[in-house]
């Protein structure tokens, strides 16, 4: 193969930032982890040790400033990724970054404006349920007409209750739920429905389990449905309070056909039978559900700097997710319908 | 057994009125079919000849002077159910009429005022899926507690596509598809969530398969989210589109658990595995999934016209139904909330 | 309808017994129950107070004196089942009597004789699993070719463990767990295979949780492979120990498709979801299963008795699965393969 | 990390071959994959381009004779396991080989001889299956106590049919149905079963599709019952005719549980509803069941060369599951039970 490895820098080793750190160092073809920064010497440390990664900075700039680094992958807050992103266009870099781009719709253009400017330079946001298996395969299904045309799609992304409270704690950075959790359901329904152009959205929510969440006006619970031109239709459900794990469904609905994705929160391909009934232990987290998907999102974001194939992704679907969850936000506060 | 035998005539002998009438005759402990009335002279002879009904008559007044007959069962069309419910209630016998009461919130509350006035006479409204061995289970362990408090209730009732295009015939007198099919889902919301008053309600819905429908002002897909006091949520789907056959479900959340009913509308405990995979035959509609509920619901309103049990379900139970459906119905048209 | 009401009389009012007494009595159309026997007072009392059956017997000979009674449904102990169905038919009776004919070939074939001396006499044995809605639909898949040629059927009767050890106490008549609980599905295979003629038997099994079946020669949990003319098979399992339910299922596999009946012991169309992960309840027994089976099942009796359908079962297909049955009891205890 | 890494040659490069050469060229931990031997020259071509393997060899010998190897994969006809296998550990490497070991128990027995002589080498059979996360789940759970006393397995192999006949083809190598394919359940039921002492098979048979087997004394379609040591029992079930896809399934049943892998052969997370009915589509073969186990067990292989873990697999399981899988064979030919 005559394509080089491409080197690749990392921004930010938190929980996700580690788990795509090790696929980019042992795990994804073509790519090579050199250089990591982070402003925790803990992390570096972990960075070296583990995977050997050589160049550790403390700030993206010093990584930006390093000639053999073709590529950064950015898990940062999500309060630095515009400017982040624009800086590592700018230094001439391919970047991931994590969603969303942004909260704010006007900042997100403003990092679009950025890469278009760079067209040769490959910009991508991390939308990680598209590169899921199962999901992937939904989609095939719908690209080849086997629903008819789809007008529908619901989606939820429900997370088991954390009785630690930790997102609470995040809850005046974190955007609210439906920017935090439902920008992901927001992306599949636009890729499933096929770009549709969103005309309103309305929200509703409560609070069942995480009082302190109503000083930032957000919920642990919210529901929403948004209308495309053209007839297309979304509804959405975001939850922090699973009592049993994490579930992240996603139905399509079509003239001749319909299909779901993830019903049932499957740990593995085991069942038990006992004096309790018939069951299955159901997923924890995010992470455990979406694996593999995290591996292939990194495959193909290499193979996209590497001009192998085109990016999956581009910041427009970060646009407009922002545009829709942040109608859903404003929906969710005013209880009026948000145009769009 | 000392409780005499209830004599019972019927109204109305369509479809699901040939339904009740074969359970009354057949299937229902301390009943009696005694009587029947209806404009369709063929209907009255199937009557006679299948179900051994002695008395047909031509009118509702008739079978009313009839002073054998003890209940009436009114399977007529929407737009007679209230006055017929009155009339029922004046000539001194008790009443069980089909849903919705009527599509109109003050109608429903005049029928309610009368039967206030008749404290004596049972008057049910036919919420049949509470019938059902399956909602039964669902609403038994809710109230056991085993879901913690439950704060949200998904909802959906989804219908085979008829490519005859039946109901886009009735269109114009069925109320839309808020009033027609997603009542049951009101009320099921109503009971899961223990009687709450709904707040506000917002609607949405395309047409998918049926444009005629747009004369009408009304949709082959509809969703809605209802907001109650207190905090708790409903969100509903209604489809007269599904290509698989009828799919009713209901997803109740709570604190401590969740639990859904009739995901899959499996046919039967059968599966297949053949060359396209493996799976089930699906539920072709309503009949097929609640022919027990239909069962149940009749022997619920017997025992309660000999004063065995309490009537589970009471006019007012239909008034509510109906005024959230209303809701749902203008804020589809209007675009807007819809306070209550 | 010119034909007749079926004048039925019952003999045995124990659990199974009452459970046909109240199918008589107010679920099937065209029968009448006029007349019970019982040597236990108490029963006769229940069947006179609850379901009004005027003619009380203590034997049977008292009940088959009675010219009235047109019909006699047997469940009482397996030993008297077939001297019991040859007076009946002696007497003039149609007969249905509950499974197993008879622990003994012979008295199987001396039965059948006895049938075949009265063509115009229903003898109808209690299969009642080829009632159950779902077997019914798998058998009308075979035999409009869904699965091609069917060759192998795997099929198992599982019961909930049962602490008291009731069944444990009956070992000594029961004629061991191929012959009570493997006779249904050994009736099962033959249907679903055609009848084919069966070669070989071969079983084994084990005491898990009730040591005093060996004194019997029983075992708890049995499994066996039956040989058929032509290469069909079978293979079997019975289990009185389930910790979870009762697991009745059946699976047929064939050249181009498979079908399972029963898998999961679904107890409704409910499912949970909570801190222990997401399932559903099961089944606890029999008679939860094929409620509408034993409906169904005295239907097909009246209606066969009244010559309106022919009996779907005969006193053959009886001895067939008694010949079966006890090839496989006999290789439990012998550990050798036995000729048919 | 102080461990060095460990050199890897495979020896095999076919469709198996090839799919432990990816894992372990990159996605094992620890491992290297230098060197590749193959009497094919087109499978070393792709070995050096795809995986930049740099030393390729025609012979086993000249692997072996190379001193950078550390270790051996064997991944090469049947025939040729046994002696490859003692080659490799006479030469001083660790030595993986896929299963079966041998299709003789002596020539079995005769292997782990010589690997007695050789303790410090790593000598482990391919037995995947314990390498899937669903069955590593099972067998913690089995082990934490959950089951109870687990007394019975029944474990299936089932192919896709196969129209092309390939393994026909090879039957008459492949030792039969039995030693091809129920080797896995053998060894998976010993693993449940905490390795009770097997002392009889009984096995039967048929021919559901491919007649051509008949020469070679083999079936399509087999079905065996093994016995153990303190009244454990296992039930297996083979098939290369499945019309759907490969359904490879384990049930344990135990004394307060029982546990179900695999059932279904769901491909993905979808499900899809359309005019047939409501399904999901089925794997195709065991690669895309088990492609994480292939990863998983080459990492345990690697892990167990470098020190790191003890070897999960030792070749005495490869025997018992030889001696198993022949009483079988042996039984399903003379139709007699096997003491073992």
């Amino acid at each position: 193969m005559s394509i080089p490895t491409l080197n690749v820098g990392i921004a930010g080793l938190g929980r996700l930032g580690k788990r795509h750190a090790e696929q980019l160092a042992r795990h994804t073809p073509g790519a090579c982890l050199v250089a990591a920064c982070s402003p925790v010497t803990a992390e570096l440390d972990w960075a070296r040790s583990e995977l050997g990664v050589g160049r550790c900075h403390g700030t993206l700039d010093a990584l930006l400033a390093d000639p053999d680094v073709d590529a950064v992958v950015l898990v940062t807050p999500t309060t630095l990724h515009a400017d982040q992103t624009i800086a590592c266009l700018r230094a001439g870099k391919h970047v991931f970054v994590e969603k969303p781009l942004s909260l704010d719709v006007a900042t997100c253009e403003a990092v679009e404006a950025v890469a278009k400017e760079h067209p040769n330079l490959v910009a991508m946001v991390g939308f990680v349920r598209r590169f899921d298996p199962s999901y992937a395969e939904a989609k095939a299904a719908i690209d080849s007409g086997d629903l008819g045309k789809p007008f529908l799609v619901r989606s939820q992304t429900c997370d088991q209750n954390d009785e630690s409270g930790f997102f609470v704690r995040f809850a005046g950075s974190s955007g609210g739920i439906f920017m935090d959790c439902s920008v992901h359901d927001i992306d599949l329904a636009r890729w499933m429905l096929g770009n549709p152009k969103a005309t309103r959205a309305f929200a509703s929510g409560t609070i069942a389990l995480h009082p302190a969440l109503a000083e930032h006006g957000d919920v642990d619970n919210g529901m929403g449905i948004v209308e495309f031109e053209g007839g297309q239709r979304a509804v959405f459900y975001a939850s922090r309070t699973m009592p049993h794990g994490h579930e992240t469904t996603t139905e399509v609905i079509g003239t001749t056909g319909t299909l779901q994705v993830g019903m049932g929160a499957h740990l593995s391909r085991v069942q038990y039978r006992d004096a309790c009934g018939v069951g299955h232990r159901a997923l924890p987290d995010f992470f455990a559900r979406f694996g593999d998907a995290f591996r292939l999102e990194m495959e193909a974001f290499v193979a996209a700097c590497r001009g192998e194939r085109p990016s999956p992704l581009t910041l427009n679907d970060a646009t407009e997710a922002t545009r829709i969850g942040q109608a859903l936000t404003q929906s969710l506060r005013s209880g009026m319908p948000v145009a769009l």
